[in-house]
């Protein structure tokens, strides 16, 4: 048994009496039990465990080093994506789809060729200098204090508890533990191709498919836990895939212009599903009591 | 502190005594202690933890759905592998350099577009059925009961246990638990690509990059853990990549022709390696007091 409100960021509502009436009926004897190799849980990160707007921590990450490439051979400034960095030309940036293949060859051409040793400590130094352009804190504190109150819940309750990000997995793993108490081994994420060779491991060049977003997210769930999800939680139409394929779905609805982002770009299919499948729509706006 | 003696089925010798030896180092409070979190060994699995002769248990999985093939559609009897399988010819299967193409088309064709819940039910079939072609036991009598000791001997000390073998991954997780008390989350090895569609998912015709052998051990070993192994164990040419990326190294030979098979095919290198990089090596013959 759980002694005092395991969800005190949560306000009372439907989203708040339906996470706990699920959790109970899990682990409670009876029809709905479930054993507890079984319980797993899988979240989105961006957007869902924390802020992802005005943009993405690892696109602010990259984009770091784009610049720090550029200082170290200043011919970049005439290739595309380093032209669009130097020039702060945020529409060219954003055109992910026309841009895709430049985008693609920034994102491994910035940490090629290094170990995955190196690469973590890249990270870290991000982490320890870098703060979020609006909110003003380190990119460390912008986990949404009530998902992060759900995760130790589900911790509690039984349930193995993993990311499940369209991001970089070797990104996220150094700030896991920190951020929401997950263990780097329960990191799920998109990823850089490695190479091993004399002791050590090294980024290449590729790209490991599939990516883990859309239909390539129930993939690398399974080939991480051998199961599906029994909960899932996400806010993106990248998500759909996964959260259509665990028992419990949580949708994060962002929409809370003063205390966080109101926008719902790239989630309206899943906005829309959500009613129709039985999803569990979170306010943020309503929901959330706090929200970092 | 561990009650009794945790490693009864070994006989007293260097090989156990290292291991008790390193355990201890990393458990106990000075220089050598490693936090739980970074205590991850693996093993191999095919003459590691389970026998591998006279052929390897999956393909005796695959040899008897290619026989079930050729019930379904006769003409395959004229087509290689399933022509081999047909007449016998043990000479042509054993040939896996020459014909690999044929034989990874066998391999994939075998149970392409069935869903990963269909495979698992022909596996638990399998296994429920087949029996060792010499030792006349279930597969699942085939471990050996060392390792399943030394297994336990791990996991009471705090590490997290998993296999990492160069044959399929999915093919071996239904039974880890059973086998070696190792939860499907641990089982690392090589896999069919999948492809989710529908709220299932179903095995396609690809082979995930790299497969789980050789260089690829430590590449899938971090994609699923974030770590290098602090313990491994193996007993291949296969495993070398593996064991030298682990702190501690055992590398079982396989010298006992009376209780098991006799062989070094396959381990000449690791063998060699062995004495200079200072793994510990374990005799079948004189470090196991019993086998099974």
């Amino acid at each position: 048994m759980l002694n005092g409100d395991p969800l005190p960021s949560w306000r009372e509502g439907s989203a708040r009496t339906a996470i706990l009436e699920f959790v109970r009926s899990v682990c409670d004897p009876g029809e709905s039990f479930v054993p507890e190799p079984a319980r797993v849980a899988t979240f989105d990160n961006d957007g869902t465990l924390w802020c992802e707007k005005p943009l993405y921590v690892q696109a602010d990450f990259i984009f770091r080093r784009w610049r720090q490439m550029v200082e170290e051979d200043p011919a970049r400034r005439e290739e595309q994506p380093w032209k669009a960095i130097v020039e702060d030309d945020h529409a060219w940036l954003a055109g992910v789809t026309d841009h895709l293949p430049e985008l693609i060859k920034g994102v491994t051409q910035a940490y090629e060729g290094i170990t995955t040793e190196e690469f973590e400590r890249a990270v870290g130094e991000f982490f320890a200098c870098a703060q979020h352009p609006t909110l003003g804190v380190p990119y460390t504190q912008i986990g949404y204090r009530p998902m992060r109150e759900l995760i130790s819940l589900l911790k509690d309750s039984g349930f193995a508890v993993y990311i499940c990000s369209a991001g970089g997995r070797d990104f996220v793993r150094p700030v896991a533990e920190q951020l929401y108490g997950v263990e780097r081994q329960c990191v799920i994420g998109s990823a850089t191709t490695l190479e091993y060779r004399d002791g050590k491991l090294y980024r290449t060049m590729g790209v490991e498919q599939p990516i883990d977003d859309g239909p390539g997210k129930p993939v690398h769930i399974w080939n991480r836990t051998g199961r599906t999800p029994l909960l899932a939680g996400g806010n993106a139409d990248g998500d759909i895939s996964m959260l259509e394929s665990a028992r419990f779905a949580l949708l994060i609805n962002h929409d809370d212009a003063e205390r966080e982002f109101a926008y719902d770009a790239g989630a309206e299919q899943a906005l829309n599903q959500a009613a129709t499948q039985g999803w569990t729509v979170v306010s943020i706006k309503s929901d959330f009591a706090e929200v970092f």
